[in-house]
């Protein structure tokens, strides 16, 4: 058994269509409609934003999720407009959207159950252009593809303020059975899955029972997406889906050695989007990794590790290339957990800045090498348990600012 | 009965003296060491950091306010070294600056108890420079006043990023006798205090008991200073204090007029103060207000209203002139507060824009207008119960990064 990690290669899982379209939601000649749709009802597990405020688009899919059985056929996406605070007619649009998708693909009457989940992302307070929907729907169900260019569409369909798509991909061999798992994700501002993310979309021909594929894809994320911020906003529309087709005929069994590979592998492909993510954050110059060691537990190590990751005093001296530690002990002592100062050592890269309750004398070119390359690491040592928890952000620069003070407009 | 507000002249309370000095702490030929002398032992109340890192000057002032049975000398401060995250030798070098006040002021044999509390603001994890400290020290000590000039000199000397001083002053008339509240107040970045504050010196001659400050001061702190935000990021080393000196001779008692009027004209002196240190934020170009009403307590308002103060997106928004309110209704649903949309309305200046769950149809013009105001006003309403809390922060711009970018170099 052996996994195959790939990063920048499209390996298509069975069982799968990729459709896109431009619709001219976002600005025009930009795919903004994506379908993405499973040959069969296939097992499906989703995660969402845990804002009290979500999204149209977030309620209908909960809603669907639940009445489902754990089956569905798949997700319609559009970006450029998130259908939330939309009141009652957001509902509409959403719930149009699915039964859209679904009669452009033949699938189900109209009066059955909804079997796609509907994600939308961008601006918040503006209703859905709903006849640019139709068209846009109806030309990515004509597109539909299982290649990696139909992929690749799909995730530039979903993107807003990235500069970048993000995908990933892993492979599963056992005996003589492969299975793949291929996602892809969007999101550069008002990014802090706290309690789910931003748009993600996996998908995977193994073979998993929905319930197990639920408790399997709620660990990865923890793990992953939920160790991520941009800017401490956690989003209205925030949506991860993971559908797993069974095509490739690679059964997933409960505590089976093969669920510790695929966990493994979908947890490879989760926190690589997760750090691509990170890295393409708006504005961002670098990639920010922060490793919590020797905490209590787990939620201590990252929730230290969030305070670090949303201080914008860390996220500009990182920026500015400046080893001002200082900040970043302040935030651990603004995290709300009990940290003893005498106990904690903080790391730039390879090198100690801070040990036993007093600074560590620095060594400037190595802080400033550290601080050059694309991932700067942080390392917090809390000497008092055995639990670590990584969170991955981005620096904060005046590029965040003109995107963000000019986005709407 | 009645109160004179004044914020822009100073109205000197009897029985204080400020003394200055220039010491090269900070870049040469500012005011870095300032020193604010009782000319006999008054009532005190402080108010600090609750960062579990907290400053050596902190702990040090902690001690000193906890042995003193409420009544002290003074107060040394200097910027441009917090002394901070700098151990045992951090301790000592506080201490030394309490006794170097009062040797310089000869007062108090060295064995006795401090009578001064000590503060530092400016770069984390540096040792203080004892040799110019002891210098200022005696400097200050030869220049004290109890002059406008002097106290301007002292609210200047306590400033680091800040671009101007921050001074509000107050007056109770109270029959023939004239109390007089005046304070000064420094903090532009790092500022979060959620349980005290960056630094303030608040001075009265009121005659009001120890333990009746300290209730007083901590309610007035309450809902100023711990109403503020400019990035989320609560110091090491924030302190905020208040010395009445009693030579007015206007007593204020429990339970009295004078002590409503007292109370009320305290408040009005820390909001100005508090006001104005979110107005010259690092990069400000905007004050904004955040007025959260009718919610269950004013803790829960005060939550919401800091879940949109410490928005980047809210700030940025509001820096680019954008109404783009669904950021707002965004960090709303974030605050963890229960929050039901249906029943909230936000307003921007005079303009309602999101009101039972959907949007109210904006006028671009107005909003525009609203903000370009100098203070941006938000209103949300939360149509739930009797209270409400102001928040303070500003917007966000380029002006911050590049300050924070490169402050310690």
């Amino acid at each position: 058994m052996a996994i195959v990690h790939v990063n920048t290669k499209c390996d298509i899982p069975s069982g799968f269509r990729w459709g896109t379209a431009k619709a001219a939601i976002k600005r025009a000649g930009r795919e903004d409609i994506g379908l993405l749709v499973a040959d069969n009802p296939c097992s499906a597990a989703a995660v969402f934003t845990r804002n009290t405020f979500c999204a149209a688009p977030v309620r209908f899919s909960r809603g669907v999720l639940s009445r489902s059985g754990g089956k569905l056929l798949g997700a319609v996406v559009n970006s450029g407009c998130a259908n939330a605070a939309t009141g009652a007619r957001g509902m509409d649009d959403a719930a149009t959207m699915a039964r859209l998708a679904e009669t452009a693909l033949c699938r189900g009457p109209a009066e059955s159950e909804p079997q796609f989940l509907v994600c939308s992302t961008g601006v918040i307070g503006v209703h859905l252009p709903m006849d640019k929907i139709q068209t846009g729907i109806e030309t990515a169900a004509r597109e539909l593809d299982a290649t990696a260019d139909a992929f690749n569409a799909f995730a530039r369909s979903i993107l807003t303020t990235d500069t970048v798509a993000k995908i990933a991909s892993a492979r599963i061999d056992c005996g003589n059975k492969t299975a793949r798992i291929l996602g892809c994700a969007k999101g550069a501002g008002m990014i802090y899955p706290r309690m789910a993310t931003l748009l993600a979309f996996i998908t995977t021909d193994a073979e998993v029972e929905p319930d197990l594929l639920k408790e399997c894809f709620a660990r990865t994320v923890e793990h992953s997406l939920n160790c991520l911020t941009v800017d401490g906003d956690t989003s209205t529309n925030d949506t991860a889906i993971l559908l797993a087709s069974g095509a490739s005929e690679l059964k997933i069994d409960p505590a089976s050695a093969e669920l510790v590979q695929f966990e493994k592998a979908l947890l490879d492909v989760m926190q690589s989007l997760t750090k691509q993510l990170a890295r393409d954050g708006e504005g961002a110059s670098k990639l920010v990794e922060i490793e919590v060691q020797r905490a209590a537990n787990f939620e201590s190590a990252r929730k230290i590790g969030f305070a670090i990751a949303n201080s914008n005093l860390v996220k500009t001296a990182i920026y500015g290339k400046d080893a001002n530690w200082g900040r970043i002990i302040c935030a651990v002592g603004n995290s709300g957990e009990m940290v003893d100062p005498a106990t904690v050592r903080v790391s730039l890269g390879p090198q100690v800045l801070f040990e036993a309750g007093a600074p560590v004398p620095m060594d400037e070119q190595a802080a400033l090498e550290a601080l050059s390359q694309d991932c700067v690491r942080i390392e917090v040592d809390l000497g008092v348990g055995q639990s670590a928890a990584t969170v991955w952000t981005c620096d904060l620069t005046e590029g965040y600012i003109k995107i963000n003070g000019a986005y709407r407009t």
